[in-house]
């Protein structure tokens, strides 16, 4: 029966059956964890093979015969640089592979365009007064953070079933030189794993912003993250060169999910004018990225079809935890009608919504009965959701079957503060 | 026989011989590199049983059982801390170790600093106005570069045989309080080799800048890198604790020339609100740098004396070639008295003075004979060296053989550069 339609007794009895299996679960003394997308120790493994590519002096030196023991290729291996690109569908010549960070190279393109500016830009952007990006919402707390430490305005976009709402997007761009940016997660965004239409992407690429030193941080975490079949994302970059804004899009990606989140390789991917003028402050910040892994995932993964079959057993891992969450929401949310939530077809996360005004009630509520999940509000600038309704799930770490314990929980919180929502207690 | 005792005859006899000699070298074709700091291939190999150390899951894991395939740690794995607090004398909580790269944490303090101010700061350094920056002549080339990229201007300070001019220093730092950090290689300092003496060490740490953002930029490159007997470096940091500085000491240092140039580990240490100051933005920057890299190298060295002992073997091939570019200098320069050299005891440089107004036409000279020398001027900002009389010679890479040939080809430039200017050629 749907809350909605339930009397004050028959909620009054729901809330105090609810609050004594709340009790119940506190005394269990339960400790678990859905809060961040960590890849599980099972997903780790799947990668151990990587480990024994380079064991040994001879194993140092790439195919084209550099010792990759020494210093030198700023731009990263060109072996690396070419899986890269295959994997993003650019040539090698646009890619630059950093160290195991993605969210080091965002920082650092953000860092540089603040204190040099962007390419074909006048100024750099801390030059220029008060600047703003764009923030579709709900997403990557993260991205956002960067954004509040160098002091960036952040404008909320809603999300939309085909990506962030475009209308909204056009309209602020072409009208406001002082939005220099927006954040995307194109696939499988995060939190909600929307897959951007190609439609969004297309029109993405022909954006015409009043800033001339407008940029696209493209952030494809999840670029070959799929759950079941292969979902294919637009080429913005091709699409961008098409319509003559090929600067525009920069495009970041790692093997943080691939193979390992403590020592993956990150990169990012952009046209010859971007690369250039990154070369130039990276030059200056560093005489090169650690070319031995470099070296240990291109003897690993021959190519990038390699990897996607390599993401097939991440799948295998990842698909059960994904339908457990699901499952459970579907069985215990749908009937009472107090929450909607994402089906991702890929990615890291779910998105939940619950009663507007619980979010934060439920993140308490969960947290006390021992159940951490990611803090209500982060997935949006300055940690605010105006409407308190947005949780966003982690499923990949736990095992199964305490997955299944965290999911009940969370269930039984998100009913107990939208019973409190309508009797009016909160 | 002196050349500045020859009459113009003999001059100009020995340079017809020495312009013959030339056209021989020349006609070899040779190509040899005496250009940059890079360690040997023997030298690389010392550190193969290092990839050994993490080959399989079992291994991904530290004694404290950190997985370090997954996220986390953003101050690196403790073990790594430790190996680093131990070489450098300092506390593993002083201490954290990043990526592959030291230049890229002193030009990310830099830009921190430069963005958001040092700890205890007024204000970001980008907002103060014209900043500067003392840089010891002749210097790290990439040091200056970072200064220049950031619109830092810089100032000339003389080395003298005991460090820095401290005079000079201490004048200028309590004087003008623009003037927000100096660079430093305390330590067979980068070109001359130069250890800071104890009490230039000891006045460092008693700096009483004008400036209360003040920041020594202490590059310990070549810590352990001793060449004969263990030379000690007086400790600037428990010196700045007794003066009551303990914020003014940023400590760099890496495994660049102890494992690999290409897939080493960098750290810094600094006291506890510099190194709190640091993990607030460093958090928004990246998640954590490559645990697993870091945990090959605390396998490998069980502590900072096992390093010490690898070293020595880095010792054993490097003296060689530091003695074969001074014997060579002793045989054919001495005589003429046409130049002077450092003769350092440890790190990776040797600091040649030729006539002045000679070190560009020595490289040019150089070049044309298939031998690379490091850019005449490169180890001062901006560079120019004002008196054109600085070379910096990096023996380390080629073979003793080669070594042997391009030293000779570089005393016969030395000598046609100088028997040029005495008949006033140039």
């Amino acid at each position: 029966m749907l809350y909605s339609q339930m009397n004050k007794k028959e909620l009054n009895d729901c809330l105090e059956k609810l609050n004594k299996e709340y009790c119940e679960v506190k005394a269990k003394g339960l400790r678990l964890d859905m809060s961040r997308g960590k890849p599980s120790s099972d997903q780790l493994s799947l990668s151990a093979d990587m480990l024994k590519t380079v064991s040994e002096d001879s194993d140092c030196f790439s195919d084209k015969g550099t010792d990759c023991r020494n210093y030198g290729l700023l731009e990263g291996l060109p072996e690396a640089r070419k899986l890269f690109a295959d994997i993003l569908g650019v040539e090698a010549e646009n890619v630059l592979v950093g160290g195991a960070s993605s969210l080091n190279i965002m920082y650092d393109e953000v860092a540089r365009a603040m204190m040099f500016g962007v390419a074909g830009g006048d100024k750099p952007w801390s030059k220029q007064g008060k600047i703003k990006f764009l923030c579709p919402v709900p997403g990557y707390d993260r991205h956002f953070a960067i954004c509040e430490l160098m002091g960036i305005e952040m404008i909320n976009v809603a999300m939309t079933k085909d990506g962030p709402d475009m209308d909204t997007v056009e309209k602020l761009v072409s009208e406001d030189e002082s939005i220099k940016g927006i954040w995307c997660v194109p696939k499988y965004a995060n939190p909600d794993g929307t897959v951007y239409s190609d439609e969004t992407v297309r029109r993405f690429a022909a954006l015409r912003p009043k800033a001339k030193d407008f940029r696209i941080f493209w952030d494809n975490a999840y670029a070959v993250h799929d759950l079941y079949e292969e979902v294919k994302l637009a080429n913005i970059f091709s699409l961008a060169k098409q319509y003559g804004s090929e600067d525009m899009p920069i495009i970041f990606t790692s093997t943080s999910k691939i193979t390992y989140a403590g020592a993956g390789l990150a990169a990012m991917a952009a046209s010859k004018a971007n690369i250039e003028k990154t070369k130039k402050s990276l030059g200056i910040q560093t005489i090169g990225y650690d070319k031995i892994n470099q070296l240990r995932h291109v003897k690993y993964f021959a190519d990038a079809n390699a990897v996607k079959e390599h993401m097939k057993k991440h799948a295998k891992i990842l698909r059960p935890k994904f339908e457990t969450v699901l499952r459970a929401f579907e069985e215990e949310l749908r009937p009472l009608g107090i929450a909607d939530w994402s089906s991702p077809k890929g990615g890291y996360f779910i998105s939940l919504n619950v009663e507007k005004g619980c979010a934060k009630r439920v993140y308490t509520l969960a947290k006390e009965a021992g159940v951490t999940l990611t803090p209500a509000g982060a997935p949006y600038p300055y940690g605010t959701d105006q409407n308190d309704e947005n949780l966003r799930i982690a499923p990949s770490f736990p095992p199964v079957k305490e997955l299944e314990e965290a999911v009940e929980v969370l269930c039984l919180c998100v009913k107990i503060a939208a019973a409190e929502k309508y009797l009016g207690l909160m």
